[in-house]
């Protein structure tokens, strides 16, 4: 059972300012949940859940603080389309600094859509890149859209927030490549092992404020029609090449 | 302005049953609609748009039936969560069969998300490819979703539907790719100017009926934490490294 103002705490939490005071996100379906439980990095508050999504989860929920619900009472906090069995509250990350000149970081500039940054953070998951640097009008880490598509990579992979002129101005000695229409065909480069990769704005391309620190203009060729590829499609591409 | 019963049969297009009864759909926005106006392969039967956006575009509108409408009407028609100034109901392709040995050709298995379709095709159309050839239960091309996701390369890319592992049985002498978890570094491969790469769905993979007919496995190999990529940046990223 969940009371009243519980509930309305919970979908409060779909709106940025209220995650900001309160410090908290929502993660929602079975997939994601266990990735959180299972995670050193993440501290979840409390899980709400169907009877059979704990029967089958006894093991995991240990140190947990677990209540059941209902189906009804699932799709009144939920911000999915179709709610998945578990709903966890999770404690937002603390705020570190970007380390500086260890391996490979994307840099993000602009990227509003939430889906795209949720499946970027999963790319770079993937290839193992565990810090990405965004511009401030990035979609928040935090959104329910963004911490779905990451698909559980939202807790090994730093995100991280900052006036991006400036703190590109401070990368001395970093090699500063950047995603465009135009540039390095990227599958004739061999692999680095250091820098940092910007990708810009699906239909505004990198910013005129940010361009200026690159020192390459790194581009996908294009053999067909059309006039662009998605954000988070470029990046894996990128990625995949350079990694 | 529009009458009741025109809104009414523009809002049942948003079904395939009734798409599939009219051999109609639907695509918006400024973007898409354009070059759907410009293309040879499509049909427009008639469009609605606000009158700002009419007389954007007088140039390209002389041989298209168009209704000025307001924006409470434009609401009430489109699919679209923000309606953007122009819809366009146009006519489904004819089908015709999928060509055979020419070129490469996508092959998708079960790629059931309308976001995900609509993205792989303009990543083909982005590499040259005019072929897709999809199982019976992918999303529907005309589905608004696939539309808007071709963002305009639904008029360049040839989509099929078929019995998939009856259509491969009958293709002698054709090189298969299918595209895995494990098998050959798609990325140390050298490019192919023929054959079928098959993609299978992003939880499930390739069905067990279509895999027998692949000649080689293949697989971008995983350098991190993530479990699996987005099934739209796979494809993106094998098209890269083969095409």
């Amino acid at each position: 059972m969940v009371s009243k103002s519980q509930l309305k705490y919970i979908q409060s939490l779909g709106q940025k300012k209220y995650r900001d005071e309160a410090g908290l996100f929502v993660a929602e379906g079975p997939k994601l949940v266990k990735e959180l439980i299972q995670s050193k990095n993440v501290e979840l508050t409390q899980i709400f859940a169907l009877n059979e999504w704990i029967g089958e989860n006894k093991d995991l929920l240990k140190s947990v603080n677990v209540t059941a619900i209902d189906e009804t009472e699932l799709e009144r906090m939920s911000q999915l389309k179709t709610p998945n069995k578990v709903l966890a509250i999770a404690k937002k990350f603390e705020e570190k600094e970007p380390r500086i000149k260890e391996g490979i970081s994307l840099v993000l500039d602009t990227i509003q859509d939430p889906g795209n940054l949720g499946t970027i953070i999963r790319i770079a998951d993937w290839f193992g890149i565990s810090q990405i640097i965004c511009s401030r009008d990035c979609a928040d880490l935090y959104n329910s859209k963004v911490v779905q598509a990451t698909m559980g990579s939202i807790s090994r992979v730093s995100v991280f927030y900052t006036d991006l002129p400036v703190w590109l101005k401070g990368q001395f000695g970093v090699r500063i490549y950047a995603t465009m229409l135009e540039g390095k065909d990227v599958t004739k480069m061999s692999t680095i092992k250091e820098g940092l990769i910007i990708i810009g704005n699906e239909s505004t391309g990198i910013g005129q404020e940010v361009l200026p620190y690159s020192n390459e203009k790194i581009s996908i060729p294009r053999k067909g029609g059309a006039e662009s590829l998605n954000v988070a499609v470029a990046t894996g591409i990128i990625l995949s090449h350079l990694v």
